[in-house]
């Protein structure tokens, strides 16, 4: 079997990209030909999908869209979908799931199972018996909330344990006892460069999943140049809304193209 | 309208009940007559439900377990089924969100208005930004992971931090900064009396939702003296497990009231 990482890793030889095509579907936002259709989440984001996967090395969709409007069926489709028309793209459900024991086995199954995600992302408040449930799932990846660019990210992060913010303690603990299955990752938001270079340099080749560039405004080049890897990986840099809204009219899917064409060669230009 | 909380305190003061019955359904577990039903899951916790509600203040679906499943929908008819058959016994989702801006707001609309619980249990990690949308949600309530009872819950709950341990910087911050609503909860685990008095002493009488009594073992005489408030009352002590799993019979919904009258009892007897 092919693991996450494994597969991650033939993703960005293959395609040259580190773009990861957020899907954040809201129905209020499609454009009017959808209107009204029952499956219109899932032929958005299949719309979204096609178009854009020459550009992409994965896709992230974000749960909590589906669930808000009883479309967990029309998810299950559009993995399905990326698994069948575009293999070789790894797809992470954004899920931020946190719990422990039996619980955290079945957001587990949700995900693995049900949803057929290759990665999900999950929150380390609860401590590593919230991450190890996942780590059963042989080859499947974790990606372990560390630092988000969120205003209130550094209510809790930013606290200083033994001299060092918090999300560096993260870092460290997924880095060093964390990892004994290889396929953890980590969030890391786009706002601070500086932060993504230090939990670079303390988590070796680990994937960074890097949200916050596009509409949330991170510096591509200094992002870039902060996170790689040796080889000029080594990171998911995400973009949703910048790409999957770059037109509200009938082209969404050739503007989405678009943008994502010119994300992907924005980050390539600083790898 | 009434809010959670206002809701909760007359729960409290009419059924004479701190207990809070956790309904993490799973089918392996269920007695044979129910085998391959449908609705296996929604007519478990049916009669869970409709037995232990004379001794239970309100009810904490797991929504894991449903998700787990496909049974979204089951759980929907269960919430609904409460509200009709048990108004005034809140219903709380124990889904542990944690996310920002608009996903945090579909998040909301999944717990609040698919499937129509009076609160919600959401994680600190991602700061006030992750709390604040569920705000908006008039009158329903929020309640913050601080201290959790697993092993790995002093993976990070207990890092120190200006010389305390993190989960009382979080306690801190819901009973100060975050609950301009007055929605606010914490959940903190049975594990530990002393830090239930400490986060009590925190947080006035902010409810607390008080897992790991039953199957985990906390100690309830000490949990009790622990979390109470002046008049008694203050903490929703959740028992799951130990409850709908009292028998695995076809007697399993009156071993479960039987299991929920006990326990509300040997809670009594300590307030």
């Amino acid at each position: 079997m092919t693991s996450f990482t494994q597969t991650l890793g033939a993703a960005w030889q293959r395609t040259g990209s580190l773009l990861c095509v957020g899907l954040d579907p809201e129905p209020t936002k499609f454009p009017a030909a959808l209107a009204g259709r029952s499956d219109a989440i899932f032929e958005f984001c299949r719309d979204i999908v096609d178009a854009t996967a020459p550009y992409a090395c994965s896709f992230k969709p974000q749960i909590a869209y589906f669930a808000a409007h009883r479309a967990e069926d029309q998810l299950e489709a559009l993995i399905a979908h990326i698994h069948e028309k575009h293999p070789g793209l790894p797809v992470i459900l954004d899920a931020k799931r946190g719990d422990i024991g039996s619980t955290a086995e079945q957001y587990a199954r949700e995900a693995f199972e049900r949803f057929k995600a290759d990665a999900v992302t999950v929150n380390p408040y609860m401590g590593f018996d919230s991450i190890e449930p996942w780590l059963a799932h042989e080859g499947k990846g974790v990606i372990v909330l560390c630092r988000t660019s969120n205003p209130g990210g550094s209510d809790l992060q930013f606290l200083t344990v033994d001299g060092k913010p918090l999300y560096q303690i993260v870092a460290s603990l997924a880095a060093q006892k964390w990892n004994a299955s290889g396929e953890l990752g980590l969030v890391v938001g786009a706002t601070f460069p500086k932060e993504i270079e230090t939990v670079r340099a303390l988590v070796g080749d680990m994937p960074l999943l890097i949200p916050g560039i596009g509409a949330q405004g991170g510096d591509v080049e200094a992002t870039v140049k902060a996170g790689r890897t040796a080889n000029g990986t080594g990171m998911l840099i995400n973009s949703s809304r910048a790409i999957i809204y770059a037109s509200k009219g009938e082209d969404y899917a050739q503007a989405a193209a678009r943008a994502a064409e010119e994300t992907r060669d924005r980050i390539n230009a600083y790898r």
